[in-house]
C-alpha cells in the first residue's frame, strides 16, 4: 500500500477563473485510477483569441490515460464547469455523473455531439455515493448561484477529500438547499484529508450576503418604477430570476422572459423539479398588449453580449417590444472583468432612449455566489482538514487562500494548472509538471492555443496583410508583380497609391536580383517580403504581414 | 446684434470619456469666429481598432473653417486634452494658449511634428485674459490630478461661459492651487451664461476626498512593508508621485523613478516651477546597491500596459532591479474600464514572484481627480449659471448631469459629439448635427474610422484569410489554382489538408465554369470566393476572407 499515492492535478481552473477541470488519482505512480471533477469552458476575447468560439483545457494528458478514467463528476451546471463535456467526451469516453438539473444540461451537450445522453448518470444527493474504482463519490448540496450545486465528497484509500466546487454560505438561498453548518461539521467529523476549495472571493473582506437580502430591494425598485421594468441577470441564477419575477408579480406586473438561455434555464428548473412555483409568464406577443407600467421583462445579456436580449433592446425593437423614456433597466449582476466595455455600450444605448439604468454599483441588487474571506475561514474551521488546496482562482487568489489556510493550521500549496500534487502525506507536495494548455474550438475544429493559427490572425489584425503575386518563366519575371492590400491604407507619405509604390519597388527588386535568387523560391520570397516591409514602413509607418505567391511557368 | 449667436459644439468628449475637443463660436450663423478648448486623444483597443496607434476627433468640419479659428486653449496636460495638438495642428494653424506646465507638453508635441513650438503661448493664470476675436479667455486654476489644471473663463458678447475642464473640489491638493469657493463665487457674481461642466463622476454619490487624505495611509503602508516597495500611479499625477516619494523618504527609503513618462513628468514639474521640493531620487544603477527594505520604486504602468515598468518588473529583471518574495507592490490608481485584464495580468505575475499586491479595491490609497455628484451640485450653486451643458462623459453621465442641473434650476441639454448647440437664449438648443467621427493614427498615416481599413483587419482576425492565385491563358486555367492560408487550421473534417481540398475544389470549379465566366475577372473571382467560403465552411466551420489574384498571360 505504501507505494500507492493520492494525486490532484488541475488541467484548468487553477491560475485562472474559468475552464475548471480537475483530476484526482489513486494508485501506484503512473498507474493511478483517475476521476475528473468538472470539465468546463472559458471564453475567447479579441485581445488573445479572435475568431475562436470557445476555449477548454488541453486534455492531451488525460486522453492518453483514458483507459484509467473511472468517471466524470460535474458539480454544477455553469458553463465553466460543464461547458466542455460535449466537446471533449469523445476523447474520454467515461461515464458522467451529476445531479438532475446539472445532468439535464450535460445530456443536452453530449447529445449535440451525437453521443448517447444516457452516458450521463443522474445521481441523488448525499448520502448516496457512487463507487468507481478506488473512489466513493457523493454529491453534497451546497449553496451557490445555480440550482443543485454540489460539493464532491470523495472517499479514497488515502482519506476523504472535500472538493467544494463553487459555493457560498447561504442559509436562505431562495432556490435549493440552505447551507447547513451542522451537515458540514458532520462531513468533517471523521477527519478530512484535503479540502480543495473555491478561492474566487478570498479578497472580499466582509461576510457574504444571502440571496434573500436582494428580494426586498428589488420589490421597492419595481414598485416605484413609473414605466416598463427590464431586469437582466445570469439566466442560470434561477433563484435571482425567480426573485425578480416575484418582485414583478408583487407589483402587479406581467412577467415576460426574453432570450433563449433565460427560457431554457427556467424550463430546465421546472422540468427537473428544482423550481415548482415560478410565477406565470407571458409571451412577447402577449406582452405587446400590456400597458408598460404593468410589464416586467427578464432578459439575457447581463454581460453586454452583442447578440443577447439586453443589447437588442438597447438598440431598438426586439420581438415587438421597445423601450422608451421613463422605463427602468436593472442590471442585477456583476460585470466580469473584460466585459466592462460591452456593458457600458448597452448602458449608454439605453440612456440614449431615455431609459434609467440601475446598475450593481450600489451593491444592493446583486450578491455574489462565492464565499468571501470570512466564509472561507468558516469553511476551513467547519471541515478542519489536514490540508487545503486552493482552486478556482487566479494565482493571486490561490496564494492568498493558501496563506489563509496556513493561518488556520492547515498545510497548503499554490498549485496552478499542470502542477501535479501528491496529497498522500501530511502536506501537499508538487511532484511533477505536465503540459497544461488551452484548446480552442475554432468553427468546427479544435486547435491548440499555441499552434500559431491565432497568432497569425492577431498579426494580420495589428499589421495588415500584403499579398504579392509574381509569375516567373525561365527565371525571368513575366509581366509585373501584382500586389493586393488587406487592412492597410491606400496611400502613404508619397501620396501615390501604396499598391503602385510596392509593385514598382518589387519590379525593380526582381530586375536587380541575381539569377540564383530568381531561380530560388525561398530566396526570392524572402527578398520580396523584406522589400515590401521596408517600403511599407517608409510609406505608412507599418510593417505588414506578407504572403508571396510565386508561380513558375513550365 | 440679434442675428449673432453663441454656439457650442463638441467634436470629441461628449458621449465618451476621452478625446476632448470642444468648439465655441460667436457671430452670424455660418460665420462665427471660433475657438477650440482642448484637442485630446483616446486610446485604441483590439475589439474595435487593432493596430491603430492613437485616436483623435475627426476635425474635418473645423479644418474647413480654419480661417475662422482664433485660438486653441488647452485646459491641462492630460493626453485626452492635449494629446492631439501635434497631430492636428497642421490643419488648424491657430495659436495655442496654455499655462506653463501644460504649454511645456504642448510645445514638445508641436515640435515633434516639425512645427514651431513658439506657436504655443504661455499664459499666466486669471485674472490675465487673452483677447482673440470676440472672445476674452482666462485660465482659472482649478484642482484636478495634474498640475496647473484650469477652467476657461470665456467672456463673449453673449455672456460669460465657464468651461470647467476636468476638476474636483480639493482644498488641499498637495501640488497646485487649492479649490477656492470664494474665488468661484466671485467668478459667478456678474452672472454666468453657461457652465460647461465635467460629468465623469456624476454617479459617485459621496463628496470627493482630498488628495491630502491619501498620504498618511501610504506612509503607514510603506513603514510596515518588510521588503522593497514599488508603487505605480499615473505619471501625470504629480501630487500623488510626490506623496508617494515623501512617504518613502519618511520611511527612510531611497526613491527611484522608473519609466520614461514618470521621469519626464517630474522633470517638467521642476522645470516649470510647479514642484520645488521633490525628494531626492537615485538612478536604477544606484538602486541596485541599496538594501531592498531601504528602497522604494515609483513606476509607470498603473493600467497594466505591457511595455511599462510595472509589467516589465512583473515579468523579471528590469534595469537591474528584480522583485522578490516579501516585496510590496501598490497600485495607487484606479483601473480604467477596458484595462482590467492587463492590470490583472500584472497582478498575477507579481503574485507568482511572491510579491504582495495592494490594489485600489480598498479605496484608501487613491482618490479620483473628478468632482462627485455632491461636488457638481456645489459647483452649480457657486457659479449659479443660466444653463449647464454637461461634457466629459458618456451619454449616461451627460444625461444624469443634465437632470441634476435642472434640479438646480438651470436649463440644460444632452449634447453629444456633433450636436451644435445654440447657447444664445435662455436655454441651450441643438440647432444642427454635423458629422463627428474619429480619426485613427495608423503608423504614420491618418485614416478615417469608417474607411473600412480597420474593418478588414477585424475580419481577417475573426475569419482568417485565404489567398487564391490562378493563372489563365486564352481563358483556360494554366496549371492548378494555388491556395495559401493565413490564420486558419491546416486540416478540417475530411482530414485532408485544407489547402489541398480548396485547390482541388477550385480546379473543378474552374473546369466546369462557362467560357464567359472564365473570360470575366469579376465573375471568376466571385465564383472562386463563394466556392472557397463554402468549402471552408464544410471543412472547418468558418467562412474566411478571400483574396483572389487572377493573372492572365497575354
Amino acid at each position: 500500500m505504501s507505494s500507492e499515492r493520492l494525486i490532484y492535478l488541475a488541467l484548468g481552473g487553477a491560475g485562472e477563473i474559468g475552464m475548471n477541470t480537475y483530476v484526482y488519482g489513486w494508485g501506484a505512480p503512473g498507474k493511478e485510477r483517475l476521476i475528473l471533477a468538472d470539465v468546463g469552458v472559458t471564453f475567447p476575447d479579441m485581445d488573445s483569441s479572435p475568431g475562436v468560439d470557445i476555449i477548454f483545457a488541453d486534455i492531451e494528458w488525460l486522453a492518453e490515460r483514458a483507459d484509467r478514467i473511472e468517471g466524470i463528476f460535474i458539480t454544477h451546471a455553469h458553463e465553466d464547469h460543464v461547458g466542455a463535456v460535449g466537446h471533449l467526451w469523445d476523447r474520454l469516453k467515461a461515464p458522467v455523473y451529476a445531479r438532475a438539473f446539472t445532468g439535464h444540461h450535460a445530456r443536452r451537450k453530449i447529445e449535440e455531439y451525437g453521443h448517447d445522453p444516457e452516458t450521463v448518470n443522474i445521481v441523488a444527493p448525499w448520502p448516496e455515493q457512487i463507487e468507481v474504482g478506488p473512489f466513493k463519490v457523493g454529491f453534497a448540496p451546497i449553496s451557490h448561484s445555480i440550482p443543485e450545486s454540489s460539493a464532491l465528497i470523495i472517499d479514497t484509500p488515502g482519506g476523504r477529500i472535500v472538493h467544494t466546487g463553487d459555493f457560498k454560505l447561504d442559509a436562505t438561498p431562495i432556490v435549493g438547499e440552505p447551507f447547513d453548518e451542522a451537515f458540514w461539521a458532520d462531513i468533517g467529523k471523521g477527519g478530512v484529508h484535503a479540502l480543495v476549495c473555491d478561492s474566487t472571493n478570498v479578497f472580499s473582506p466582509k461576510p457574504g450576503r444571502s440571496e434573500a437580502t436582494v428580494g426586498p430591494e428589488i420589490v421597492k425598485l419595481v414598485e416605484n418604477a413609473p414605466g416598463m421594468v427590464v431586469a437582466t441577470t445570469f439566466a442560470s441564477n434561477v433563484a435571482r430570476v425567480k426573485t425578480l419575477a416575484e418582485a414583478g408579480e408583487a407589483a402587479g406586473r406581467s412577467i415576460c422572459l426574453l432570450g433563449r438561455a433565460m427560457r431554457r434555464m427556467i424550463e430546465a428548473s421546472v422540468l427537473t423539479g428544482v423550481v415548482t412555483d415560478f410565477p406565470k409568464t407571458i409571451s412577447p406577443e402577449e406582452a405587446e398588449d400590456i400597458p408598460r407600467q404593468n410589464l416586467m421583462l427578464l432578459v439575457t445579456g447581463s454581460q453586454g453580449e452583442r447578440r443577447a436580449a439586453s443589447a437588442a433592446l438597447s438598440r431598438g425593437k426586439y420581438l415587438g417590444l421597445e423601450l422608451a423614456e421613463g422605463d427602468t433597466f436593472l442590471f442585477s449582476s456583476k460585470t466580469i472583468p473584460g466585459n466592462e466595455k460591452g456593458v457600458i455600450r448597452v448602458m449608454n444605448a439605453l440612456s440614449e432612449k431615455g431609459v434609467d439604468v440601475v446598475d450593481d454599483g450600489t451593491d444592493i441588487y446583486h450578491v455574489s455566489g462565492h464565499a468571501n474571506r470570512p466564509d472561507l475561514d468558516r469553511m476551513h474551521k467547519l471541515i478542519d482538514p489536514k490540508m487545503v488546496v486552493p482552486m478556482h482562482g487566479e494565482h493571486r487568489h490561490l496564494r492568498e487562500h493558501a496563506k489563509l489556510a496556513e493561518t488556520n493550521g492547515a498545510a497548503s500549496v499554490v498549485a496552478v494548472n499542470g502542477s501535479m500534487v501528491d496529497l498522500t502525506g501530511d502536506a501537499p507536495k508538487i511532484v511533477e509538471y505536465i503540459e497544461a494548455g488551452r484548446t480552442y474550438l475554432d468553427g468546427s475544429v479544435q486547435i491548440g492555443a499555441l499552434d500559431g493559427i491565432v497568432r497569425n490572425r492577431l498579426r494580420m489584425a495589428m499589421n495588415g496583410h500584403v499579398i504579392v503575386s509574381v509569375i516567373m518563366e525561365d527565371d525571368e519575371l513575366v509581366g509585373e508583380p501584382w500586389v493586393d492590400l488587406m487592412g492597410l491604407p491606400e496611400t502613404g507619405s508619397s501620396n501615390a497609391p501604396l499598391q503602385d509604390v510596392l509593385e514598382e519597388d518589387l519590379s525593380q527588386l526582381i530586375g536587380r536580383a541575381s539569377r540564383t535568387t530568381r531561380a530560388d523560391d525561398d530566396d526570392l520570397e524572402d527578398d520580396i517580403r523584406k522589400a515590401v516591409r521596408k517600403s511599407a514602413d517608409d510609406e505608412i509607418g507599418k510593417k505588414p504581414e506578407v504572403t508571396v505567391v510565386i508561380s513558375r511557368l513550365a
